[in-house]
């Protein structure tokens, strides 16, 4: 039994750093994966939990473990609705995971799965749910090997939530890491983006728009490990889910700390996409991707990396969509259509929340 | 993107299987660890998820991973009250899967913590949550590495729930199986039972009793390396959690197909447990524990694990509360104190629910 005071006294030591989280109470934006989620994550959980695998705040942690190198990640879905065009909560929660550690360069191996039910949830959504889970292991090529089912009663859930974590093993001899992101690499995404977000925001019905669109959610081991094959010269990989590919540029420039200037004309996104984004006034550089990474590689190798990715199907769409730079240090700017350049921040606010 | 027939033709090809969840519905008892349980949990999630390190349903998987041997598991949690006498849901949920390594028989390593909140949570809560889940990994000796937040609306989760998944390695050749067990085996469990299903339903407050008890949360590892150490004929290994003792000799018997003989007056209980659970019109057999472990030894070894047991002070309570023969095949017989025998089931329905 840990004692009354040494809790008190980890919350203590905890409240003299830096920094705090300023809100009293949990708030959606806390969960948007913009400024709250970070100043939560950076002020409660790596300040209590500090170890050098959590400060690295990437995708997943990389770890030796016996001789092995393994990465290992976790992430828990709460998406609504539950199913939507193109996958549900249990294909969304394998691809995340797979993801995760496929942009820390590893081969995803084994997945763990979490349930946390609401009483009275229909036996045949969560059939569905887990046969869809099981179907997108295969895609993936991953097993799962355990798990864990939570009933909680009526109005203590929405339905369904879905906890995955993820193995995988590092057999290449690479180190993808923010930090060795520098001046001249560019910023190359794997396909279309915002897909995954607007098609779940259009799946409520709350908007009365009808749109052709279907979640981009996919397992991306295969295409990361043919770039990986094709240019050693990869800085750093993530996949642009919560807070969309914005998100995860601020986070990269300012690890960093150098610029990122996105050209926004050659960021590919669906018409369809982008005519949704602008009725929901949303930016959709911020919107969710579930099937998409952001890689940065060596400018000498861009090509090299487009050509790679373009041979795969879901790869196809891929595209260099910015450079890094010197000026400004930590952050992200955008080249308009028009000639203008606009500062590109993080996240603030939640626009679309419960999309993941 | 997994087409709908690859997902409805997995749903057809499990229906057509054996055995079926015979409700239609969620109900809190598929949640409570006993038979609703098992039948969910066979019917939907092996069948669908079929795999070699799946259907030991351990408490964890045992994997090889590039030369090295892992166990890799998984838990929810949605205890409540968050926070009862002697813990809260942040050390519950580290001690439970640093719990579930070590009975694989593995030293816990690195953990993972994916948090869901309800917006409206207070901030300071999950300090509290966090700061002992922190203390509770250095305690045990582990590392929480990568995690993930996401948050609720109001209504849709209560407060918090927390789910870790975790690592350890297998440094010893031992495997730890229920079909090991044999007749003349010596059952032992490693303190007294109960008294974390009974804090957490006097901390609820529905019923009028007071009792001076705390939950019995606490890290398992050194105990079981402890006992690992003096006695390698250890058969087999459970963390007697949801569903308590009860359930955890019930799913060893069966396994094995050897009948266990519990002696009731042998199992270590203290007389608040008891007496709560009188009044509550429970068997203390089913509630669970979440410090305490079931191990099955070779018999010629029961006293050297014992008093290996009982050296710490985790396990100074610790006592044989049975053997296994060989008839009824698959049963759990009680030998209660007026002389009778009685058989004890797996756990029908929840008499306890959200007690992890």
């Amino acid at each position: 039994m840990i004692t009354e005071e040494q809790v008190l006294e980890r919350i203590r030591r905890a409240r003299e750093r830096r920094p705090r989280v300023r809100e009293e109470r949990i708030t959606l934006a806390h969960g948007a994966g913009g400024k709250a989620t970070q100043s939560l994550v950076e002020a409660v959980f790596v300040d209590a939990f500090r170890n050098p695998a959590l400060e690295g705040l990437g995708d997943g942690a990389v770890l030796g473990v016996d001789g092995a190198r393994l990465a290992f990640t976790t992430d828990s879905y709460v998406v609504s609705p539950l199913f939507f065009p193109g996958g549900d909560i249990g294909d969304l929660a394998v691809n995340g995971t797979v993801n995760d550690l496929a942009v820390c360069g590893a081969r995803p191996l084994y997945l763990s799965a979490g349930f946390i039910l609401e009483e009275g949830f229909p036996v045949a959504d969560l059939e569905r749910i887990v046969a869809s889970m099981a179907a997108a292991a295969t895609r993936a090529g991953v097993h799962i090997v355990t798990g864990d089912t939570k009933v909680v009663g009526r109005g203590k859930a929405d339905g369904c939530y879905v906890s995955t974590a993820g193995v995988g093993v590092l057999e290449r001899p690479l180190t993808l890491d923010a930090t060795a992101v520098r001046p001249g690499d560019a910023v190359l995404v794997s396909g279309p983006i915002g897909e995954h977000g607007v098609t779940v925001m259009l799946a409520r019905g709350e908007l009365e728009i009808e749109a052709d669109l279907t979640s981009d959610t996919a397992p991306l081991n295969d295409l990361v490990a043919a770039l990986l094959d094709a240019v050693p010269a990869v800085r750093v990989l993530r996949d642009a889910t919560r807070g969309g590919v914005a998100t995860v540029l601020n986070e990269i420039a300012q690890s960093a700390r150098t610029a990122i200037v996105v050209d926004e004309a050659a960021v590919p996104i669906r018409p369809m996409v982008a005519g949704a984004c602008e009725l929901l006034g949303i930016d959709p550089l911020y919107v969710a991707c579930e099937g998409r990474f952001v890689a940065v590689v060596d400018g000498a190798h861009a090509d090299a990396a487009l050509t790679a990715l373009r041979t795969r199907s879901l790869g196809e769409h891929a595209a260099v969509i910015g450079h890094v730079q010197d000026d400004p240090p930590g952050l992200v700017l955008a080249r308009t259509a028009f000639g203008g350049t606009r500062v590109v921040d993080t996240l603030v606010g939640d626009p679309l929340p419960r999309i993941c």
